[in-house]
Order: structure tokens, then C-alpha cells, then sequence
């Protein structure tokens, strides 16, 4: 029958009992993040302004792994385990001897994988007593993720959506209103952060999260909460690899390759942590490849060192591939890949070789969609199109080779909110930005005086 | 552990292998489609022009059992079975002894729970050498589903949106061009039926379906495609009631009532069918309801007579509930709701008295999708509002009574291209249409002559 199906379900018993903390697996000493006023190791107590101390405990643990507490198994529920699919129909239309597999996340009620961390945040702090969380969003899919957790755990969400995709994604705002959410428009006159930006026409997720973090800071009850790069985050999203693990024993199939796209790194290290858990032990071989945008080529352009998390420079310092705290790509409609960093934890595995890092035009990316929604019915999100047309490469490549490799990706989410994008490329009318030599210098002309990584 | 799950999963080999076909069961002889022209019982071949020979023959079939072709089931597997959800968290909000169950359509593809039929559709065109499939579509879901269809079996669909729908809702547009559809506004110059409408600001349903018929009337490699109303349709759907029945069984439980909203039928009929036909031999008990828009009370407040199923009068009669082949309803969002007439086996239900059909205002509907999506997370399509709202009756009077009753309902589908009216709801300014007793007496005045039903 396995061999028959067209998708590995899983029960709700199946969902992973804890997260997978890649930390004590990664080769050499963990980096510290540094604190942007003293470029001194930042501590548990700088964070707890904004953070309840259990996340804190997670982001710096030791522990391989950390139990997922039960409110938060209970809300995961909700839509968990989700489905892993045999993309036979994309396999047939692109000819490969390749067998494809891919993770699906987005039968969340926000439509992406963000809800993960979402949840055991609100948790977290409903526990410690925080009555209202603060956060910025960009594409609006992790706004929506916080909306939605937020509801389910009686607290207050207070959303800064970047101007430019307030005011052109009005449905993303309506779905977080619509889970209790209140959303501002910035730059707002709500924070001093805004008002300095009041000119900005379009805002920026660099100012925005000045804003949310500013708010946060400002009230005992209030705190803040991020939707990528830092390590409890990526710690929660490792329930998506621990599952597709048990569907990939389903299918009897092992990965060759494991694909994922990659802007903050929370969904590429969902999927990949617990497969890169068992290579780092020598139990498995494969490979691993993250997939991002020409027009924001971090993990393949950037330079590896200390850089600001923010724009305005308050956040502290992390080691991590960098186009410069303060570049602004351009705007490709894979909101979520369109940071100027990387996860330490991500960047560390490029940088050590152990996964591989490519970028893609926006037209090729979209034009890898589309084939695969005519074959497969799911419509992707911009951002695991990237995913998707890495799979063709790898998929054509197996062709080339004659072998019939397995490939495994992550469908981070559905993309029934980005469907102006698609309309775009069907015209011929979307944009194909490119990433010049002058663009990457100048990029890196201006990164901070930072210490060097050693 | 079944009294502890969310949700209730059930693999790929039980998807259905047949389809119910209610008709054999229904009390009393079927009353036979008239021809508009002569007012003669339309026979098979008066359809065969438009539709294949096997959708004709299961439109009549006296069978109670269809088999679902293998390639159909072989499609339905990118998304079925279809989940069936524990409604706790919304329980607990409406502080109801009753366990509410909900049958979730929105995880297809394009939706809802329209793929089910229009999968079959396809495929039987497909297999009858047709190389087109022309439609309508108002708010876009059908339109949607029936371009996915025919993109998994090699054909072109060819769209006619509403005008007003087309403008309005220019993603539902892209999602049926991203599978590969041509989407027209209509009245558009395609048609005579449409330059005959040119100053149309709007357009209508009714118009769109003259559109569509137009074109498959003219090509002998063109046929037409109908999503609701229709036997065959209606047939379609009945894996929904078969999977919940398989699914409560899991649940250990059994409904006292099963709620579902109506506006063509097939969505009610989907689901209720299959426990309607263990009602009707007398091997179970329960209560059923058909839930519909105040601002088009076809069931409530139509009359129950012979009716085209057009504007334009080209259709075979129908014997149903009706507003009058011309209403034009108010503007609702429920757009998959506002019909005139409804299935003649559905509106024959009402007729005997073993459906009970109740009616709702657009606001006290959205209140209760809001309640249940800031519970449960999934964010409702606003014709299965509907049926939220009815089930909130439903659970108020279990409590009044103190009975821990059954409830379970159909949850059609999402409500992500609908956030347009949620905006509208949470700013107070969504309107609230009501049907006068004017209104009604005038819609029924203008009610074509017909044969009696007898």
C-alpha cells in the first residue's frame, strides 16, 4: 500500500513529546550574541525585558532535547500532525526517475509553518503572567501566527505591519483582526521609533520591529515576540522534521537531499534539524540545501560576522551571514525570505559545509510553482517556491544521473494570500531583480565595526 | 483516546468506493426535469448536447449505489478523507453541554468541498473525448475547483466570472489562471447571450450560465459543467457523509442533528445523504438542517413548483423551491448561497418535512464565524457560516435543555479570499439585508407558468 499512497498521515499520538535542540550536535563552541551598547556576551538577564525567562532557558540550553509542554501539544492538535505528500504527479511532470516528497504546512488556520513557534510562545508567556504580546510582520504570515496563538491563549496581540504591505495585503490584516489581533500601520505615532520614521512611505521590517520591541520594553506585562533567526525558535519548529522522519518510514523511503528555503532559517531548520541531528551523529548521509532569493542572497553573497538583528541597530549582535543590517532588498513578493540576515545556527551549518546554500530569480522561482500546482493542486507560497524550483535542479539532475534519488522539501505554506504575485508572473509582467557586484559591495561596505568571528 | 482527540483521520483506503445515490430511497416517484420549450419531461437525449452519456445516466440512475471510477478516487487522493474536528474550544465558548462535530472541506486545493464533483466531471469528459469544459463561476469557488479538475486531466476550462466578482475578487481570477484556465468577465463579446447584455454593469449568474451553455452548445468538443443542483452533482458529494459516518464512528458517537448550509444543494446533500439514507429505511433517528441567507430564503419562503434553472429561461424546468428565475438576491457575501431555486431532491427533503430549513441575517452569521474562528482557528467560507450559526441554536437549546446532544456539521470550506467581508463585519459596516414580505410577494408574482406539481 505505501508504495500506492499519495500522502503519510500521521495521529495525533505521533506528535513529537519534545523539540529537537541541534545546539550540543553543532561542531566547535556556540557564538554568544553581543550586546549592541557594550559588544560585551549577552546574558539571560539583557533578555528579560522582553522575554519570559522559559524561552530564555531554551534559547541558550544545553539540553538535546526539551519537552513540549502540554497546553502546547494540546493546541497543536488543532491542525497536527501535518500531512506528508508523494508529489507523483510533479515527478511525472518533470520526467524524473526522482521520487519527491514534500512536508506540507500549510493546513495551519494562518496557512504557514510560523504557527509553531507561535503557539509555544503565547504559552510561555500567558504562563509567566504577560498580558499582551507585541511583534512586527512583514508578508503578514507570522503576525497572522501570533493572532492566531494569541487567541487561543486569552492574550492581547498588538501587530506593526510594514507600511507598504499594509496597505497592499489588506486580508492579512483583516485574518489577525479577525483572531482578536489590533494592527498598526508602520511607521506608527504610537512609538518614538515611528514617529523619527514618519516620512517613510513605505516603512520596513527593520523599523517595525523597532516599534513592537519598543512597546514591549515600555510595559512590565507586555512582552515581545519574534518569528525567526534565534535558537528557541528554531528549537519549536522541530516538530516538522521529528514528523516527517516517522512519514518518511511510512513511505520507506530515506532522503538523498533535503530541501528547504531560507530567510530567517526557522523553516529550513524545522524540517532539517532533526535529519542534520542524525548526519551530525554519523548515523545518516544526505545532503542538505537551502534555497533563498537572488535578490537577497544571504547564505550564498553575504559576508559571515557580527551584525545587528534590526535595522536601527538595538537588537544585539549575532554571528551570522550579513548583506548589512541596513540593506533593504528589493521587493520580491517572497516577503518572508527578505532579511538581511541569517539564523547563527543556519549560517554556522553553511559556513561548515554541512548544507548548501543557492539562490534563484523570482521568475524561474514562480515558473517552478506554477508547474507544480498544475500538477500537485497546492498552490505554494513565494517563499517555498524557492524550495521548489531547487527540487527541479535536484529532480533534473537525477535524470541526468539516471538515479532514482529521493528528495524530500518543505511546502512551508500555501500561497492563497500572494496570488497577485502569480497574476504578475502569468502576465509577464513580474520583476526580475538582480543582485549586481556593485550592490553586494556596496551592501558590505557599510556592515558595522563588529569583533571578528574566531 | 477517541474521547480525548481533536480530530478523527482516516487513510486512503477509506476513501469511498461508491457513490450514494438518495433517489431510490426518496418517498414518492421523482418528478422529471420539463423541457423549456415544450414542457415535456426532458429525456437523455435533450442533454447529451452539453454533457457526457455517463453523467446523464447517473443523473437518472435508479441505482443506490454508484461506483466512483478508479482514476476519480485516484484524484481524490491529494486531499481525502477529509478531516472531521472535535469543536472543543468552541464548546467551551458557547459553554454548551453539546459535543459538536464539523466535517472539514477547505483542505482541497481550491477550498471547498467543489473539487469532489467537479474531479468526477472531468474525468467523464475526459474519457468521452471532450477537450473543453465551459462554466460559470459568482463567487469563485466552483470556478476554482472545476480549473483545477481539468488541470489533472489534460483539458481546457474556459470561465465566464460575474462581472461584479471578476472585479471584486481579482484572486479567486488568478487561482483558476494559475491552473491554467481562461477566465472571462462576463457578459462578455464571447457569446450572443453576453453582447445581448453588453450594458450589464454587473453581469449575473444567470447571464454567466447563458454564457457558458452558449459555448458548449456550439463546439461538438466543448461540454458544459454544472456545480450544484444537478442529481449527478449532488451524487458527487456524498463522500462527505460517507467519511463522517466513518469518522463519528471513530468519535464513538452519533448525531442528533446534522446542519448544513444550502444554496444549490450540494454541499447540504454532500454531507446529510449518506445519514439521511439510514434515516429514510428506518435505521437511525435524527434531526437535519438546512441552513440559508435571510436575504435569499429560497427554502423558507420560496414557492415549491416548476422553475428554470437560468435567468434567461433556457434551462430545463426544475420542480423546487424557488424565489423566481429572475430574483437577482441583495448583495450577501455568502455568494455560494445566493440562488434562486435549490436541488429538487434537496427542496423535495423540505417538502416531506425530514429537512427543516431555517434562515439567517448576514451579521448574526459573521458573529458566529468570528466566535468559532477565534476557538477553533479555521477561518469559515461565509456560506458555512451559516451552518455555524444554526449550530449555535443548536447548542444553546441542548443547554436550555440540559441534553449533552450531537452536533455535527458541514464546514464547506475556508473563507481566505472572503476577509473582504470580515473587515466589513468587524468595522460594523457589513450590511444586514432583510426580505420583505414586498419583496417576496413581488418575486413570487412574477413566477412563470408551469405545470403543476402533483
Amino acid at each position: 500500500m505505501a508504495d500506492d499512497q499519495a500522502k503519510f498521515l500521521l495521529s495525533e499520538r505521533d506528535i513529537p513529546t519534545h523539540w529537537v535542540n541541534l545546539l550540543p550536535d553543532l561542531p566547535g563552541e556556540p557564538l554568544p550574541p553581543l550586546h549592541p551598547a557594550t559588544m560585551q556576551p549577552v546574558g539571560p538577564d539583557d533578555l528579560a525585558a522582553i522575554f519570559p525567562m522559559a524561552l530564555i532557558a531554551q534559547e541558550v540550553s544545553p539540553a538535546p532535547e526539551v519537552e513540549i509542554p502540554g497546553p502546547v501539544r494540546e493546541a497543536y492538535r488543532l491542525w497536527r500532525p501535518t500531512p506528508l505528500y508523494r508529489a507523483r504527479r510533479f515527478e511525472q511532470a518533470l520526467g524524473t526517475p526522482a521520487r519527491i516528497y514534500y512536508k506540507y504546512e500549510g493546513t495551519s488556520p494562518p496557512g504557514s509553518h510560523k504557527p509553531n513557534t507561535a503557539i509555544a510562545q503565547a504559552y510561555e508567556n500567558s504562563r509567566a503572567g504577560i498580558r499582551k504580546l507585541s511583534t512586527e510582520t512583514g508578508a503578514g504570515q507570522w503576525g497572522s501566527a501570533l493572532a492566531f496563538a494569541c487567541a487561543l491563549f486569552g492574550l492581547e496581540c498588538e501587530v506593526f505591519m510594514v507600511g507598504a504591505s499594509y496597505d497592499q495585503k489588506p486580508y492579512r490584516r483583516s485574518m489577525m483582526e479577525t483572531w482578536g489581533a489590533t494592527v498598526h500601520r508602520s511607521p506608527s505615532d504610537l512609538t518614538s521609533s515611528g514617529k523619527s520614521q514618519a516620512h517613510h512611505p513605505t516603512g520596513s521590517l527593520g523599523i517595525a520591529i523597532s516599534e513592537a520591541v519598543e512597546i514591549a520594553a515600555q510595559s512590565p506585562d507586555t512582552n515581545y515576540s519574534l518569528g525567526s533567526v534565534l535558537n528557541h525558535v528554531l528549537l519549536h519548529q522541530t516538530v516538522i522534521g521529528q514528523e516527517a522522519i516517522l512519514q518518511m518510514g511510512l513511505a520507506g523511503d530515506e532522503p538523498d537531499v533535503v530541501v528547504g528555503c531560507v530567510g530567517g532559517g526557522s523553516n529550513f531548520a524545522g524540517l532539517t534539524f532533526p535529519f542534520l541531528r542524525r548526519v551530525l551523529r554519523g548515523e545518516a548521509q544526505m545532503r542538505f540545501v537551502a534555497a533563498e532569493p537572488a535578490a537577497c542572497p544571504t547564505l550564498t553573497r553575504g559576508a559571515y560576522r557580527y551584525d545587528f538583528g534590526d535595522t536601527a541597530g538595538l537588537t544585539p549582535l549575532m554571528p551570522m551571514y550579513t548583506l548589512g543590517h541596513d540593506f533593504v532588498p528589493p521587493p520580491v513578493h517572497a516577503g518572508g525570505l527578505r532579511y538581511h540576515g541569517d539564523s547563527p545556527m543556519v549560517s554556522g551549518l553553511v559556513k561548515a559545509g554541512v548544507v548548501e546554500a543557492r539562490a534563484y530569480r523570482q521568475n524561474e522561482t514562480f515558473a517552478a510553482a506554477v508547474q507544480f500546482a498544475r500538477a500537485e493542486g497546492i498552490i505554494p507560497g513565494p517563499e517555498p517556491a524557492h524550495a521548489i524550483r531547487a527540487v527541479v535542479e535536484e529532480a533534473e539532475a537525477a535524470r541526468a544521473a539516471g538515479e532514482p534519488r529521493v528528495i524530500l522539501f518543505g511546502l512551508s505554506g500555501h500561497g492563497h494570500f500572494d496570488l497577485s504575485a502569480y497574476d504578475a508572473y502569468l502576465a509577464g509582467s513580474l520583476e526580475d531583480p538582480e543582485f549586481s557586484e556593485a550592490d553586494m559591495d556596496a551592501a558590505l561596505a557599510r556592515l558595522p565595526e563588529t569583533p571578528a568571528i574566531v
